[in-house]
């Protein structure tokens, strides 16, 4: 008898129709039998939240050989958590998230609903990996982030992932000159609001803003890679916890 | 001339007419300066997210000596991030979040609008604390909680917190014996799904689930605190690298 195929779970966050998650199948194919669990429309930064008083339901929308695709009226979590609860019958040996349409390097990793299913697989113990492409254009061209796509999965069902690490990769726009293992950059977004108003004088704020590096001349970090022609892979850990802090933070008497 | 007193930003998730939030805001005043901008209604579960295709709006709902309140149609950290582009003329000196009706200790951090709202002041470089009480009870007795949120509040204006550090802070219910320091607990949700229909034969999947913890022999994480009567604060790190794994993950070839 031979072993079963490995079983690839996929999703996004820009939503089942987005070029982004087609790119990403077809990479994927031939390495296992895939499933597609993806939310039915745009749910871009939406972080790891998640549904709590709204009933998720899910469709399948597509199914050929070695791929069954669902939709589902969830956040991109919600959609990992369904498919994992619910519409598989075995653990996944691998869960790739995006490609996403713009970059979620440096702190977006914290808003990105493309790694917050990411987080997700690796919560449910399944290595786990998310690609966003440095573009916002529906019709971006995926293919060196495919590319880089594939061979990372392929990496990864052979050797796996520690336990609570996941990947978040990042891929410039146009040729690459290679892929660069790196840290999550330090910075944050600035001037994050267009004021504008709503016809009867009342204020409106519409997000915009530009990310501020804190670090630009620190070579190991994932927006110096981006800047320099290469793909970030920066590994994520879901422990939070500030180890380095304890020992200080143990001494105080509250 | 007398110095400025301390800007306290006060938010929550689950929406400005809690009866969480006013307790934190009851046991702030007296600190300093307070602003309150939290969300328009309920938005648990909400994590980091943030509206990228949505008019944000906020509306002024409560003014009085110190007190200056704000409700807007946002996520957690859409307030956290509105307030402190367009709503304040100066940083903060402190931000706390909650107090949340239910718990958000170990891999709940993750999906928490409590804690979101928390890491995003965190990410703006202010001081930053996530209260939470486990109880779901809209009639909750915050007292307990409250009280500990003015002590850690006081050290914090004291002394303030290290960059890109913040505290997640849960407390039990009934009296407490006393408040520990604590890492997030390694665990998941299991059972997330109860599966219904809508009338018409189609399924639907309304969320639930218990917390499965991996680690219950350990003295020293946020779920035996809890367990044990103690109030539990984890310092929780907005730099997500796994620093760890990343001498192994240098020797991939991709």
């Amino acid at each position: 008898m031979s072993k079963r195929k490995p079983l690839i779970l996929i999703t996004n966050d820009d939503g089942y129709q987005a070029k982004g998650i087609a790119s990403l199948i077809e990479a994927m194919k031939g390495l296992g039998e895939i499933i597609v669990f993806a939310p039915d429309s745009h749910r871009s930064g939406m972080s790891s939240a998640i549904s709590t008083s709204q009933a998720l339901r899910a469709w399948m929308y597509h199914k050929e050989e070695d791929l069954t695709a669902y939709m589902c009226n969830g956040t991109p979590v919600d959609c990992v958590k369904l498919a994992l609860n619910e519409f598989t019958e075995r653990k996944p040996d691998l869960l790739v998230s995006g490609i996403n349409h713009g970059s979620n390097a440096g702190i977006s990793v914290l808003y990105s609903g493309t790694m917050g299913a990411a987080i997700e697989g690796c919560v449910f113990e399944v290595p786990s990996i998310g690609f966003s492409l440095c573009d916002f254009n529906n019709d971006a061209d995926f293919a060196a982030t495919a590319g880089v796509a594939r061979r990372l999965a392929e990496k990864v069902l052979a050797e796996g992932l520690p336990a609570g690490i996941c990947l978040n990769v990042n891929v410039p726009i146009g040729e690459i000159k290679g892929v660069k293992m790196t840290t999550q950059t330090n910075g944050k977004w600035v001037n994050e609001y267009y004021r504008s108003n709503d016809g009867a004088g009342g204020d409106v704020f519409w997000m915009t803003g530009n990310f501020e590096n804190w670090e630009a001349d620190n070579e190991d970090n994932d927006e110096w890679a981006l800047a320099n022609g290469y793909a970030a892979v920066v590994p994520v850990k879901i422990d939070m916890t500030a180890y380095d802090f304890m020992p200080e933070l143990k001494k105080w008497e509250i």
